[in-house]
């Protein structure tokens, strides 16, 4: 059933609200307390354009949690697990938030944008409230802020030349999710070299609205013979592409491992952080359960909220994601499911709309 | 301009998602990533019906963050600037959640749910991070989890008839704000004489999905001749109402006593709650700006961010929510306005689209 989105201040709007909305939003998500655009043309003409062109995205929503002050290296290596005692200050780090209880709490990318000072990019969950939980508790000497920074993200293949003509060559040769600073109109704006999406691009970490808006009217008018237009994080490039979504495959009853995010937890023994001695001993003992990809023989889906798995009678895990893929023509789904089940060559059940669907285990990311 | 809702598995669905969607949902927003229904009918017929007669509410969205454990009271009371020494286990507490700055984080309900247990109702934002960085940066000695717990409301002049047809006569001696457990189906169902609306009515605690939805089900049957069905809480009736929404009519940059929120904001010498000093002082020396009502006259008025307030061509404030009233006949706002500029005979001038408004400031909440 299609409802609409009833807007509010609470659903905060963003710089460059008035400019999509004036070009068309079909649908919106909200994350972070903002408003998201889900759609513009429909999921899977988006998608199409996506992977050809390039596209404007408002993630305004990936809020910064500003780390900054004596102790913020401190503050910030204790709430991830992921080791940043060597980190630089132009390269971004996935970087898994996790509890006492090693727990995922957000898996944003963390950089270290000054010597005292990082930047936490969110994904759907108030970062804020924890580290400033956790450094009041501690008495740690820092400010925990968002401030106003509204990334725009540059994506697609033509992403490289629509960035050239208007940052120049020099931005060619920035390096994957490395970042540095590039100067539009008298401004210098924090770009990096990332993006949720697989179709290649940039992050434009806007802190100043106005020029923002001026950079945003830039790349709109140098883009017009690359058919640039406005989009989206998209739920079938993301899918197909394998990029974990926190709140939907991932949450808080979930620890990193078996997130499969074992590259992002560090059992560096110099290091401290929440957690640490139960990653340990879940990475000792092995994970019970993980994600998995799913192959769904079906030609659409929609989810929304995790979907029993069964072998036999046997509920083994819940689907959590999935789309109907135009690149593997079937539905690709994203599931946790018991480690034990998941060598067996008995088929797994989805029921989905009273329909009994068979499923079968991949690769995550998928691969043909 | 309208746009739809993009539905997944992070904005979460509610025991009762299919029973209102069954009913049709006219437009959602979200609150603590969940969905909640915002109109049925129409925020204006939705409005018309709640005063009339009585209507089921999936306010599933006031998550409670349940905080239990040896140190539970400590760590409730370190999070809240109001007075919970006295608490009592029949009683509803609203309760600001403030930071070491005596910003306000939050503002819930707060109920003392057994000896040792306490549950925060919380607006939207993720208390359950900020309860749990306090209490592992304080070492303290407690459980911090937000339990399946998913409020339905019943609200109305006519839900206390439809009440006491489905759990006796008893349930109509409870006073305001106080909660009890009733039986209904041979389970215990919190139950609480509060809600969003000023038009009376109860909260029920559903903490069992298969119960809940058996008493959902039968609250509509017994309430037939009522005229009850699925409504939710109604922009109109709150602003008219004067009940605060956290996000709209203040965030994180307040703090309770700009908000008028003085009779919550203890300054008893004996309890111990973090930003307490800062609060104190301000308290001293008197807010420099507060929440008012405004009077507009127009004829309709739709609010998606704050829109600056000006005396002249001095900015003294911000209008944060607005509708038009029909009981006012004119639209009603509430805006923080500096403190110094609220006695002045001078108008106010707000922009709305393109037109100057002239602002009456008037009490809050509104009196005719």
């Amino acid at each position: 059933m299609n409802s609409f989105i009833a807007k509010s201040a609470r659903l905060r709007s963003t710089p460059f609200t008035e400019r999509i909305e004036a070009y068309g939003v079909e649908s919106y998500t909200v994350y972070n307390h903002m408003l998201l655009p889900a759609s513009f043309k429909g999921v899977e003409e988006d998608y199409r354009h996506l992977k050809e062109n390039v596209q404007l995205w408002d993630v305004s929503v990936e809020r910064q949690v500003q780390i900054k002050g004596p102790d913020a290296d401190k503050l910030t290596q204790l709430i991830t697990c992921r080791d940043l005692s060597k980190a630089k200050d132009y390269i971004c780090y996935y970087a898994p938030i996790v509890d006492d209880k090693g727990k995922i709490l957000n898996d944003p990318i963390i950089m270290k944008v000054a010597p005292d000072t990082w930047w936490i990019s969110i994904s759907d969950t108030d970062v804020v409230l924890y580290a400033k939980g956790i450094a009041i508790g501690k008495n740690l000497d820092v400010e925990v802020i968002e401030p106003n920074v509204n990334p725009l993200a540059v994506q697609g293949p033509k992403s490289f030349e629509l960035m050239r003509r208007v940052f120049g060559e020099e931005i060619l040769k920035m390096k994957f999710f490395h970042f540095k600073r590039y100067p539009f109109a008298g401004h210098d704006f924090l770009i990096a070299r990332s993006g949720w999406s697989k179709q290649g691009g940039f992050e434009i970490y806007v802190d100043d609205d106005v020029k923002g808006l001026e950079l945003y009217d830039a790349l709109t008018l140098e883009g017009k013979d690359l058919d640039v237009r406005p989009g989206c994080p998209n739920l079938i490039e993301r899918i197909e592409g394998g990029l974990l979504s926190y709140g939907n495959d991932m949450d808080i009853n979930d620890t990193p491992l078996e997130c499969g995010l074992d590259a992002f937890v560090s059992f560096n023994p110099d290091i401290e952080y929440l957690g640490k001695s139960i990653l340990e001993k879940q990475h000792a003992e092995g994970v019970n359960r993980s994600l998995v990809g799913l192959k769904l023989q079906m030609d659409k889906i929609s989810i929304t909220k995790f979907i029993p798995i069964f072998q036999g009678s046997k509920m083994i895990g819940e689907l959590r994601s999935a789309c109907f893929s135009p690149k593997f023509q079937c539905c690709l789904g994203i599931a946790m499911v018991d480690k034990s089940e998941q060598d067996t060559s008995q088929p797994l059940q989805i029921s989905i709309e009273g329909n009994q669907i068979t499923a079968e285990i991949t690769s995550l990311p998928f691969t043909k």
